[in-house]
């Protein structure tokens, strides 16, 4: 990480004008402390006619100090995958409730991010999971994930039958709608609703969580990142491989599905005086009932 | 039900020339008590060259006294919601592992349907789901389930987002994979997988099991069969309705779901001495483990 | 049910004085509209000195044609199971947050009751259970639940291990921390944090829930209200069968357990408009995510 | 670990004679190989006259170099809190069932240790836990635990009221029957049971699983083993703090029960070959289903 940053990239919420104005707000604010301002190209035309370098995520990924996303959860799941390589940190404003993920408040966005550019801020580093298809006679299809990869058999009729490995060792073999491998970030998303555990998100592990299953003991298992896990399909009809929902490829019956960790972890900024356990309390109500 | 039986229909599991042999043999059985048979459209180009009527689903139910079934449990379930409109009662030889619905073993196969000919049998009545989805500009599609019917998202990257109401009263909106109305027969089937509960075969009930819900406090609902929920669709992108796995329809966003008890219930027949908690023990391999 | 309701009890919460004032309220308001009241006597010590005739439940039960309860849940599953069999009809104010069976607020409590005094009310029947320990040599021991009977191992260092049979008939074999015969009201308490079903309270069924079970694919069971359910003990040490939270019973090795539905239900009236649904919402914080 | 082992302490199942015969079997076969034997004062009255130096737990955590224990793995169970800290490794052999700490079998028995003798096993590092309760004006009370610490309410008729902290930090209030800290060897008794996630054993983690919570959304989190977890006691009546299955302190309103990883893990020996999935999938019955 490059600090003090000299440059940000800046990310709105796809398809929500009523970024722009908050959006430009920071924009000026952060060119009167002296930071580049660069504009997410997606982003650039809610924003009318303006000064700021519009840049690719590819482009942010290459200049960028550090990326700030105003929007939610969902607009930050979008762009971990493609900064996380370049290792350009990430902020996020949250222009609604709290997020997990985007914990600055709008109200309180410039001294948040003031303070953040002095160097007032907490770093956490969180694992990013990678998976490939592979498929006979094939391009092997890859893609990255911040809070889970899916794989599930959609509409069809029937359950999927596949067959599970960890580290070349045979696990089982199961029918379920699907299975999730799950980072520590994406144990308080789709992971849970499927009845995974919360994990606290700077342990480095992942989580395997199946959908649905047949056989009533096939339960959540927690595995060490480091741990390649390796899914052969044995029947499905209509099954994809879903990364967060910014992604997904269709599989087939004789497929290998590959998941391990990506060697780069995102590196989330969050103001400091963050509470990861006091965002949990309050997105899972806990503090409605006693 | 007509009892004595005077005719008898015969359906084989779909695409398995096994099960020809079996299916002649008890043909031959029933011709010789003096019973006529007839066989599935479907089942009759396994059987070879004979002189058994073939009727299709239609004919059978209004010529068949008794409807047998060689397979297993989904053969059973392809076959109950043709023939329960029409009254036929059904009986189930399974070919493999004891099933749910298919109770009759092929071992003892001719000796067990000999004494049900000879009325040595328990009567079982089977609550079943009718559900229709109703599109403005659209004709109404509708259809039967033993198990259950599902809405479900598929393969989409969003979860679906709907309301339910129950007998014209508000429920709750949601966001889940889907959502399940299952019999009691289908409780142990993929309501089950989803987390709901098991429920006695003779109860007049529908339980309302939620996929995979956002929130963790939407739990599975027992629910008076007579009850009439509807769900109105309010975000989705790929989603279906499946009744068991015999039909499926699209939905889209502003479809209603009707779901209600199905007037007339399928009718199960049982050999003597047949015992539901056995089945369930064996099931749920509750005799492995103390 | 006696109607036009002639004589009333009241009952009002355990060692809470400050229920003293809106019970005198409704005390003078029922007797200005020529209704007789009695007060139970383990709420008459905190209302002060009074012309009010003071009862025990056995004599509320015999002389009220209506029973009031201000409190919460709590209140009014101390006395359902005593006024339940002299069919008194129950009411209930609830002077905190809404409850599932105290549902009229104190802000609204004399308009509502007066309303009710005049045949504007909802009857609903509920399911009541009842349960003996069964041991060789000893008085039998039973009481009721409107709730549910829980059998427990207690701080027993090992689980519990018993057989079950329902209506003679063997179930399984079961290790556990212990198990719930819950009625469609309980399914919402202490069922439903072990992991059972909702039930629709007009249903006339008993809910089998396991504790903790040993087995994963020990799962709750929906029976008929009708069905017995007997338990025998195989293991434990520090047992008890409790009922609700009013009655506990130590249980030990060789017990039996026989669990089945009070011939009586409790009735309880609602306001007009009352909803279930409504309730289960509020309780649940349904309307609290989407 | 001292390797070569020079002295070897046995220790049997408690109450169980059978083991007498394989238990001296193994004694002969080790001073056979020049390996000094030492036998559990607890299993010595059990293997009739002989002249083998018979020792407490506390002699044997000084003078062995492993420890082998004959039974199940509540015997393992019992005997590894006290050997972990003396830095003992463990080996176990199963009388019956393949267990997963005793994975030995007796049939194989001499020339698996024989093997291992020889250098021919694998080293596992097991996360143990400590637990204190802290009461005014008493001394702290302290154990450790290899599955779990639960903190239960027993026998008593309402649920815990309790308040969480982990590293200083406030978590939630709860009511709850309890709550369970588990190490990853723990993650497959009770707390599996309870809903928890099945944890590689190999991971330094700890689990906090609520047992049957009255908040849906109280589910397990997975935590850094080196969080410390600090429960203050609000209501409870009959409440205590169990360790395994060993050791147990009452607790009462205003205790704090601290909870942590014990700093020496408990080393066990497994043979070569050993897989930690394949006992898995036998015992939660994977390979009986599909």
């Amino acid at each position: 990480m490059k600090f003090p940053f000299k440059t940000v990239a800046l990310i709105g919420k796809r398809s929500t004008p009523e970024i722009a104005a908050p959006l430009l707000e920071l924009a000026a604010f952060l060119e009167g402390t002296g930071v580049g301002v660069i504009v997410d190209e997606l982003t650039a035309p809610y924003l009318g006619e303006n000064a700021y370098t519009v840049a690719t995520l590819e482009e942010m990924g290459r200049a960028a100090d550090l990326a700030i996303v105003l929007g939610g959860d969902g607009t930050m799941l979008n762009i971990v995958c493609a900064l996380a390589p370049h290792k350009v940190p990430l902020a996020g404003v949250n222009q609604g409730r709290l997020g997990f993920l985007t914990d600055i408040s709008l109200d309180n966005m410039l001294p948040t991010i003031g303070a953040m550019l002095e160097g007032k801020f907490v770093t956490e580093q969180r694992t990013l999971l990678q998976a490939k298809v592979l498929r006979e006679g094939a391009e092997p299809q890859s893609a990255l994930a911040f809070n889970e990869v899916v794989m599930h058999r959609g509409g069809a009729s029937s359950m999927m039958e596949f067959e599970v490995a960890i580290d070349g060792e045979y696990l089982y073999k199961q029918r379920a709608d699907g299975l999730i491998a799950a980072t520590p970030t994406g144990s308080t998303a789709y992971a849970l609703s499927a009845g995974g555990p919360i994990v606290h998100p700077a342990l480095d592990i992942m989580t395997l969580v199946p959908v649905c299953p047949h056989a009533l003991s096939n339960r959540p298992i927690v595995l060490k990142s480091h741990s390649v896990l390796e899914v052969l399909i044995h029947r499905c009809t209509e099954a994809s491989l879903r990364f967060d929902s910014h992604t997904r490829f269709d599989v087939c019956e004789g497929d290998r599905v590959v998941v391990s960790r990506f060697p780069e972890p995102a590196c989330l900024l969050h103001p400091e005086g963050h509470s990861y356990y006091h965002t949990l309390r309050e997105k899972l109500l806990w503090n409605k009932t006693y």
